[in-house]
């Protein structure tokens, strides 16, 4: 159950903010890293079978697994940060939630999964990576919003291979990310035996390019793939279409 | 300049359409193959600059080069079709628009492309592949209609791998495709060299599944791509969006 007392475990700087599900809520801080729509959109497309295990690599806050912990019946969550103090903010947050049960947050480099976790033991992998490739001519590439965006601590390849170690075979791996690396992406996918099965477009607006794109990809499928119809952010400009505010939980 | 005497080119089958570019027809028969809404999408979607040259492989009818003549500054266009009444048709049809020096209509197979062709010697390339993988089951796989559908006479592997040889370095090659294939697609023509750049799905009716992909490569390219807004076929049941009338002429 969710402490009432909540605001007493705020740090300086943090917020509360509430999340549209179960009355669960989350702590940020604006100087750091706050979740995006792209977390949530990733939340309501992966899908986890009653009693499935989940890993969420590059945690942050915990965002993606209490919104799935809300949404799905998995019997267990883990979230998997590098850095100590994002991962203490999920962790509390986990704890104002009373999820200590369903929810772990481990402490960890992306890269060094497979030394954290058995092989081959998620249902579900998910994954919402830094977007940018490398960290070239960043001016502070340790800083907390720069490991969030650009690839400095991990890349797509050993967001890759790490997820294709700790799925189950048959296990799915859910990701959100920049349409520019599609080809990219589905070319190192298929490498690591993660075979893209479904995908969707996400456009702002029903005529504008997509800026998102969510990807379901089964570790040992078979080629064949569905693409799913665009899912479009906005109706006008500041309204959300019918289908965003679902899943947001409004 | 068009024959005016053209319906006594017919064999008996054969059909004369309009097309709605420069007064051009084309020969089609019922019976064997017509071209269908994906071959225009392609045209309208394929950029060849001033002077350039285009190899439409599997050119069926020769409806890809005749619309590319008509809607692009092209210097000169080959269409190699395998099957020798297509390649027939392709040719009557070039000569009832007056373009014999523009157009060559080849016969021969796309598998022996190479051995056809001065290697690296095209700007562009272009292919409406059949979508179907294999012909596993097909009651009659020499039937013309089999030929296009499915991949009796070659695979989309036999495509990009010629494709890419063709290809003067940084010329482009576009292709239609059905959306069940596109992780393949990616791997395969990436695997050639031909890196994705640009990306359209075609979506019959807004809130529907994609049922085509238009896909741009470029040879030697970096691994970067464009994903284009939504192309929607239909406002509404049997009324055609203004950007379909606009690619078919109307």
């Amino acid at each position: 159950m969710r402490n009432p007392n909540c605001s007493g475990e705020l740090k300086p700087g943090e917020k509360l903010d509430e999340l549209q599900r179960n009355g669960y809520v989350i702590i940020q801080d604006k100087e750091r890293f706050c979740f995006g729509m792209d977390a949530v959109l990733l939340s309501g497309f992966a899908r986890v079978k009653d009693g499935g295990t989940v890993l969420d690599m590059g945690t942050g806050t915990g965002i993606i697994p209490i919104l799935l912990e809300a949404k799905t019946g998995a019997s267990h969550l883990t979230g998997l940060e590098i850095q100590a103090d994002s991962a203490d903010m999920a962790r509390r947050s986990v704890a104002l939630n009373g999820l200590e049960e369903k929810i772990d947050i481990v402490q960890g480099d992306i890269r060094e999964a497979a030394g954290l976790f058995p092989a081959a033991s998620f249902d579900v992998v998910t994954c919402n990576p830094p977007y940018m490739a490398g960290g070239h001519g960043l001016t502070n590439p340790e800083a907390p919003k720069a490991i969030a965006r650009h690839e400095v601590k991990c890349t797509f390849e050993d967001v890759a291979a790490q997820a294709a170690g700790l799925l189950k075979p048959g296990g799915n791996f859910f990701l959100v990310h920049r349409p520019f690396r599609l080809a990219e992406i589905m070319v190192t996918l298929t490498r690591y035996k993660l075979e893209p099965k479904r995908m969707r477009l996400v456009y702002p607006f029903a005529d504008k390019e997509p800026n998102m794109v969510l990807l379901e990809a089964n570790r040992g499928g078979r080629s064949r793939m569905t693409v799913e119809r665009p899912l479009i952010v906005y109706r006008e400009p500041g309204i959300y279409t019918d289908e965003i505010y679902d899943i947001y939980g409004y």
